[in-house]
């Protein structure tokens, strides 16, 4: 071992030394200082990188390894404790950089909120855009309690700013019923309960679109994803979450960005979670990055 | 904030705060002094109400709001440590007021030997009674090692004292070979291992019936429900419990009283099993309360 | 048991029900949203409740017991996540009525930035207050990156408010050089490592005056509560704090509002830190009001 | 390996395989129905034995090795769960059976309540017994809410059986005020709070006398025990209680029996408190038993 | 009880006190030192063990009860720290015993690396032998990182024993791409992800010869196991997992041997997974020894 | 934030990104594969990396700041799983780079076995090396069970290598007998139970000599050190072991390295131990290196 060669910190396993160099830059946004219930989201991408260590590097699914696809671990973006606004400012310049450069934007949260400048970011760039999200929770809050940065509002912020034809929800169990009514009259797609046969069927709609994919681990069922803000009961497996993300990769959707957020590692003793979270990102790099 | 506005203490969220005008009386029940193996549902009724916070007060699978029915949460019932049979007495006494009084008794467990005395509070009123029972366990025994008064007899008791042609009890995939002999010879229902499918075969014979709805969280595999005393693999999910609840809720039964039992916190790290529990309780009021 | 004679909720145990009879007024203060490190302190006022009732009412350390002291618990006051400046302008609000209506403020924290709109509230009334402060850290920051409001600058602002010269730090092992020096310019007490001792030699010194006593359960040894944010290794014991806090009970200053912070139950998985810090408001309550 | 040879399962480390040719027995007292807070001290003697895998068998602070003493681990007593008497009864006639074989009872629960069968069957042997109690907790009531079989009472009963003179209590520092009051009435010694300094004074009256040492691990602040029912802080080291068994080791009085009661596993994640457990039996055996 | 009569220690529940007597032989193999992510199967073994006391004897799978098969717990073979080597030696030398007198060898590990020199013994005594493997992970390489005794090559050694032909994995989702391939060239049969149904196409193929049955726990989602060193989400249920010893139990093939392997309870605070195997080595008794 | 400022990684807070313009090196041992107990502590250095994000940069011990003192964070060292020669010659390799270039060797461990390839690439360089060993046990074996490379021998190892009269054991509370007698014979310095007090008088006989400090941080007890695969009752506080470390720093002694092993995180729910390690790395950086 020479010392140049040596160890370059915790980073996901086998990321790329250079940002030059790579296809994909993997970030985190250690952010939950809005989340009403259990907060505990910011530290979710160290640990997925920590745990990396233990994936093996071929993806049986997509018959890809790794070494195939460049992406470079930028590390966490240093977010201010507290203070929310600047937070997403800092997300989005940030973005606005990866974009720039051409790279794939793929983040790791925090709290659901840092999926919303990631999507101004990625809209700026791509006007045709549409949003496939997946999640227990409808996040179609205008406002959490007066507050309107809040874990509660960003995907409709994101319906707001994109048009709410373009965005589609997957595995919605939870939320108020004003939320299910607006998302109904703006014309907004949600489909609940499931993932997987549903977005089989708009897939297709979306063919050639650039397409930001966001999902929040709480999608899964409690038994699945147990380390994260707000379990709740009835949700999808894992081996269905990782079907939708082949199903997407098998699509002729351009995937443009994407996301995977909530994992809170202290609700998480086993480490199942950040696991499962550190093969959903292997999946993503090898399945949305051609 | 006024005091007189103020804090009423840990119980439900979005209880009401008056006996009278509510249509419903949650309650816990938190013993756990004849169990068997791991003890510690004394804790569930409490831990249940703390996580109640994280819900919404919506349910999209019955298109129904918690404000929708009054219910007020009466605390747990003060059972004496250790002493089975006047714990049991207290249960039966307060229960028989509930009943007096015209409301639907939603009882919360500790272990499983509190449903009888419910049991026989509400059998009292309503003779024609038949039970629903899902649970890993069959519960049928006579007696546990001499001891009658234990949580692996409550059903046999129920079936005994209401006669055996009227307990139906589902998801069953644990018991002595002499408890499963015994419900055949005396004609009770048991479905091994499923809920929902057998339930939809049984729910339209007890149309029109008063109907007792008891639920072990064992019932769900033990991935859906670390946090119980006696967890066994090979359980349904949540979700095909969740769908049972609204099968129910969906049929022409008339549900007159239900409880939930053997959350166990101590076995819950995560809180899952009593974030879940918190959802099903949610569920049962919305769905079982017309 | 008679329904009006039921259940009020999880309230801290032998709580009195009425707040006009009541000599103290204890509450929750649930923030955690500026923590630099581990959240999760907005649960603590809520487990420090439930695992009061293993405590026993008496104390053989102050031959007290709790029947002894009326005090009202007022439950958490509702804060707004993520929003520091308005959840500040709550508890301020709060606390003038709890000292406009001539009752003693016993808070529960929550962050340690809570403190300090209580301490501004009970200045406006004890204008010569001084402040006894137990803690692992200075909390003398002028701000965090830029953040005014920040869990590491409440005693700063509060030195600054009622004149550094009135605030006793005591048992800090933690700190910015910065803040150590500064403390050392505008004359403020600090004392390094002990508690104990120290604050003997202090206490005279208050004799008759008007004092707030903030503690950060963190001025314990992690061995002694691991269940906060920022642990810190080479702290007190929590005999010491025990017997510190009967120290100033024998002493002749007048406490005249007090709060213990910082509880995060999701780092206690013994629970072992909410049991002492029911110990603790046990022992404040029945020493520091007479 | 020879089959012959093989394994005799989870038993203490280096335990003797005949129970005839043994001096002392080992036995467990698997019962935890009558706690009033938390449970789970049923499964604490297993633990024991199966962490006692870590140990040395040697111990430097009395400077003798286990293999010195010969001891038999003679199991869990099968305890029926739930019914408090039949389990007393069962554990008397098994302690009985020790003592008449001439064997010294070296007892693991359970709850403390156990210890009063044991010290009524070794009384009978030795009308001049004394005792030495280390716990956090008074133990002296005479019933908990009319329940006279209750952990809050074996102190009392034995000292109503052999005197309260002849009970000694150390490290007390909860219980309810009448407790106190009884004890100083009827003459019966409690040091508060302290276990080594006063045990030093005591032990010389008991020269010579037949003594059973009861040790409730609580007797250790919580820090050092966290894995048991009822945590209180405020309490001694480990290395207080184990200066505390060698004093009494190297005294002349004549030690006839001991126990250690109330390690709760569940509440240990890190098996720190069944460890320390397991080092305090060893020395039991190697300090009690000459 | 008399002392003869008394406790044999922590033993499987029900074991047959008697070698010479039994059909089948239980035996741990607590070696985890090669494994490359988180170690502490070795501990599998005897938490097992400790948890089978919460088992009911039948099995209402295969109407069969623990008292209608002799089986002798043998303990756990005291392997060497560190030792890969002498500890296959010895796990070989005890199986040959074991298979010598006849009897059913059926292990628990421990890392999988164990079932290598099992396989060795019991191939001696039946050449025509096949191997169903149940797992997560192919553990087809030929050395880790230069190292031929690893936790990741056991099937690779199998299969080059046996012939790759003989040998048939299911439920495979990770592994190097070279492994699937290498797999492919010499003719070994794969199924990805699923068990069950792949299975009941396979096990006619086998009938009448003799099968050697291996299961890695990781075969289950960590939903289902999350206490084993490499979790990975997307497995099979426990429900698939015991249909499939179902399936088996009811086919032709004559099973001469068993293991199931990766069981680590520190990553198991619900001990969820510890439990799940107890009922799976009693599936595995009543359903593979007729 | 530019690119090329960006994450380099989970470092220890503050190391300095060049090797060469550094005073000390820091780097991780991860290797657990000869421990007798419980494994585990390969994951340390990566988790102390972790929390040290929780540390404050100034120490009121040493009035120092990290700042003062350049340390390149080297990462951990590739060890081969399950191979202890290999691992053993790799750590002595890197050691003898990092004393050739004239750095500080600063190492993390890994289990204490990691100490002995350190200590002979220093012994190389400093022949009148004298070792300062704080520690609960002896590991003076000359092997375990036949097995020379354990956990249990690397003082031994380095007593017979530098002369057993050069080596100076505290704080140690366990071992075999035969161990301290070897001790006694070859004249070998141990301090039973206690380090600071012993330690004060060793310092000065040390006076100007080139020492290695070498810290088992389950001398700590297990109060403050949990999260370690061998905890042992009767250690002394974190106070204790950072006044040690204070009372080195300001003898005249000549550290030329020093080493912290045994913490392993998986034992450790809260992160105490971890965060406790962090601050004493960061006391040793600042209180052993000029």
């Amino acid at each position: 071992m020479r010392f140049d060669e040596a160890y370059s910190g915790n980073v996901f396993i086998k990321s790329h030394p250079n940002f030059e160099e790579s296809t994909v830059v993997l970030y985190g946004m250690p952010m939950d200082w809005t989340v009403s219930y259990r907060p505990g989201s910011r530290f979710g991408p160290t640990r997925i990188r920590e745990v990396s260590i233990g994936l093996e590097e071929y993806s049986p699914y997509l018959d890809r390894e790794l070494e195939e696809v460049k992406y470079f671990d930028a590390g966490d973006i240093p977010l201010p404790f507290g203070n929310a606004q600047r937070s997403l400012d800092m997300i989005e310049e940030f973005v606005d950089q990866v974009v720039a450069a051409g790279k794939f934007p793929l983040g790791m949260g925090g709290e659901h909120l840092v999926s919303w400048p990631v999507i101004k970011a990625i809209y700026k760039k791509h006007p045709d855009l549409a949003i496939i999200h997946m999640d227990a929770h409808t996040d179609l809050r205008s406002d959490y309690e007066g507050e309107p940065l809040s874990h509660s509002t960003p995907i409709r912020k994101a319906a707001e700013l994109i048009g709410p034809e373009n965005v589609f929800s997957f595995g919605i169990r939870s939320g108020m019923k004003e939320e299910f009514e607006w998302a109904k009259e703006v014309g907004m797609h949600i489909s609940k309960f499931d993932v997987h046969k549903p977005l089989m069927e708009i897939l297709p709609k979306l063919s050639g679109r650039s397409v930001y994919v966001t999902i929040d681990i709480d999608v899964l069922d409690p038994a699945h994803a147990p380390g994260t803000g707000t379990v709740d009961a009835g949700g999808i497996t894992s081996r269905e979450l990782l079907a939708s993300i082949h199903e997407i990769a098998r699509s002729n959707v351009k995937v443009v960005g994407a996301d995977l957020v909530e994992v809170a590692p202290i609700y998480d003793p086993s480490e199942q979670t950040a696991n499962t979270a550190s093969k959903l990102i292997r999946e993503m790099i090898l399945g949305f990055v051609k």
